[in-house]
């Protein structure tokens, strides 16, 4: 190439990239205050901070801060509209995406299978009502909503059957991760209800993810049985590769590989190659998964899970990239979420209207669905609706669900704002309602003890 | 606002993002897998990795992988210019450069002051010959060049003074991080040498930045008076901030905030809340640098240095961010300046030529200045020589002022191409070169005993 074939070189590597740093810089300084000032309130309120973090991601959007200052506003989210192509969008896009993967992964190797091979029979029960009858009120609620998608903004290219499936599995999602720090804050983690809580969560949550690679499946698959039939074959396949392939070969040598200093400079580490491995692996297997048609981010999981189970490894993956992926890439997605959610778009009455009904099903289903089982199941009528109220919790695994349904382009967006509220209203309700449902009960004074707005 | 409002938000947040993922997802794969490749070959070649993974940077630009396969590169680097924006580009833009500033952040964190404050004459004799000298030549060399600049690929538009002054900088850095892993892998770190070396580039580092910033400054501002009077006050400001506001108020706090658990889950840690204030401060200092026109790096390293001194604090920051910039970030940076550079351009005799002339004025200013002043300093030959060996490493350093450079819009292509160049020669020739020097010398047994390929 000659020196005059360089200019040919088609990559943004001008000068002028000082300029287009600045925005996002501005953004990044206010994502990350807007989401910690969020969790200091949340925890104020005696809630889980990540509620907060949601929250103020939320009121980043158009809902709040786009509707009161929409000058302050544009100037922070859309200075990237006057730069070329809108780079800066693409770049606050891709970073959340890349840190979904990596939370996604996180939380496939915090993934503990044992609570769901040694559950017992009232779990088992408790997830299945769980998942069952959420699903099915979902289901329903989406037939009687699908003649109105229209006038909730929905296009008339979003396909009637998947934007069934979808509600009814956006319905039965169970946030794991959150419902653990629940239990934690209420110093229940180590009690008979609590580990029944989490046995059911995590059946939930391998069930809830299949249920989404199923309907994802669908819905790119376009209902076409052959190519349906490919997707499942692929994503089989990836599966076993992952838990046949992957797990024997690497996790040993990770797990050999582990530097656990206790004279300890910096803690449990991963030599930096093994590190650069497992990244590599990550984007290969988000990769994939995107390829077969079901997202990025069930590569990350899938891969996650099989690096489960070796507290070694997965002390030294979380000491490497828990903080920076909590602090850093997931206040922009928790950002990205409320840039797309106006609160707006649900102020006609029968907006409102059908929002309301997507809560009432939300709750119903799953506090419904769980209290039943664990009433039959033989639990006293507070602890059995306590459990109800813990697995009703949403949050952060219904924002990426939710995500997932708008990429597929299968739910309008007045639809995803009405289950953003729902995902921040289950997750709000289920501290206050579960400490007032265990009043008088064995676990009230660990609660009380705790004093759980500390920690 | 409006259902239909909603439509009007003009961020891209559509479907199909899934799509203009997955191209940035490989880019990953390939740029980690290869930066680790070249990590592991310079290993085997007693280099330090980082010059490995410099280099698959450069390979995996126009120069190699660009020249030999260019329908591969077009597949894996410009996937994005058919997507709408070139959005790709601009996500691999913005992780590089929010990873620079990371870097510089952690640069300056352990920057040790009491290097440059106890060093004897002699150090600051070094010092002092190490940036005359190649300041001097290089700033001559640049004359000579200037005619030919049109030659070389440059535009009109680059001003002459700008382009001395930084071809002067550009010569006079030495890269202490990296100079300091090679003393540790020569086992000399603790030797008079290896502390007369570091406290030397220590000293080279500071006056290196402030120059930088200087000639930053001089060539936003075009040469005005006033505008680089306003240029340098508002730097001075800043860093009066940062040393007397932000030192004394968060220095404390952060220390006495680091959880440094012996029973030791994950090491040192700060708590989540204040390494959101840390990186949303980080984000402002670099936002206020860029505004001021010296550069977003600079408010990182700024900060940095003014968090720095604290061993607890500076052993947290490193836990929670070190490994995931090495692994993640910089090899970004080094594929960003790979992409940047083709050594195609450097096919003429005319740019070969001054290709080796920018060379042997960086290692005659370096090496001859430096090893010159150690000699007058009393140290023997052979020892006198290695100094200036080891203050002629480049590496790293030399790739973000160079980059600098580019920005600015200073020096031409070619000319990049050359320094890089220059980067990667100058810090191969270090460890083989300071091995021979220090044969029969009190350093060679301490070499040997080493056996430092291992580590």
């Amino acid at each position: 190439m000659t020196i005059e074939g360089w200019a040919s070189l088609p990559i943004l590597l001008a000068a002028g990239r000082e300029e287009a740093l600045r925005p996002l810089l501005l953004q990044l300084v206010v994502i990350i205050l807007a989401a910690r000032g969020g969790g200091v309130v949340a925890r104020w309120l005696r809630q889980p901070s990540v509620v907060g973090e949601i929250v103020a991601g939320l009121l980043l959007g158009p809902s709040a801060f786009g509707a009161w200052f929409p000058d302050l506003f544009a100037a922070v989210f859309r200075g990237g509209v006057a730069a070329p192509g809108g780079a800066l969008e693409a770049s606050l896009t891709s970073f959340s995406q890349v840190g979904l993967i990596l939370l996604l992964f996180l939380i496939g190797v915090e993934f503990d299978f044992s609570h769901v091979r040694h559950q017992g029979r009232l779990a088992a029960g408790i997830s299945l009502a769980g998942i069952a009858a959420p699903f099915v009120l979902g289901y329903g609620l989406a037939l009687v909503m699908t003649p109105r998608l229209g006038a909730l903004g929905g296009e008339s290219t979003i396909d009637p059957r998947s934007f069934a499936l979808f509600l009814g599995t956006a319905m039965s999602i169970t946030a794991i991760p959150i419902l653990g720090r629940i239990l934690i804050e209420m110093g229940m983690q180590h009690t008979p209800l609590g580990a029944t809580v989490v046995a059911s969560a995590a059946c939930d949550d391998a069930v809830g993810w299949t249920l989404l690679a199923a309907v994802s499946a669908l819905a790119t698959g376009g209902f076409e049985a052959g190519r349906i039939a490919g997707m499942v074959a692929a994503t089989l396949g990836f599966a076993a590769a992952c838990l046949f392939v992957v797990r024997p070969l690497l996790l040993p040598v990770l797990e050999r590989s582990v530097r656990d200093d206790a004279a300890g400079d910096l803690g449990p580490r991963l030599p930096l190659g093994m590190l650069s491995v497992v990244l590599a692996l990550l984007f290969v297997a988000a990769w994939i998964t995107s390829r077969i048609g079901i997202f990025a981010i069930f590569g990350g999981f899938l891969l996650g899970a099989s690096l489960s189970g070796v507290p070694k490894v997965r002390r030294a993956l979380a000491a490497h990239l828990t903080d920076f992926v909590t602090v850093f890439f997931l206040p922009i997605f928790f950002t990205f979420t409320g840039l797309r959610t106006n609160i707006g778009s649900l102020g006609t009455p029968e907006a409102a209207g059908w929002c309301a009904a997507v809560f009432a099903v939300a709750v119903l289903g799953k506090w419904g669905g769980c209290g039943l089982a664990a009433r039959i199941g033989g639990m006293p009528a507070g602890e059995a609706s306590a459990v109800g109220v813990f697995m009703n919790t949403r949050a952060l695994m219904e924002l990426i669900v939710i995500n997932v349904g708008m990429d597929l382009g299968v739910i309008p967006p007045a639809v995803y704002c009405m289950l953003v509220l729902m995902a921040i209203g289950t997750t709000l309700m289920a501290t206050p309602l579960a400490a007032r449902l265990l009043r008088g009960s064995p676990y009230e004074p660990t609660l009380v003890a705790r004093g759980f707005l500390r920690g």
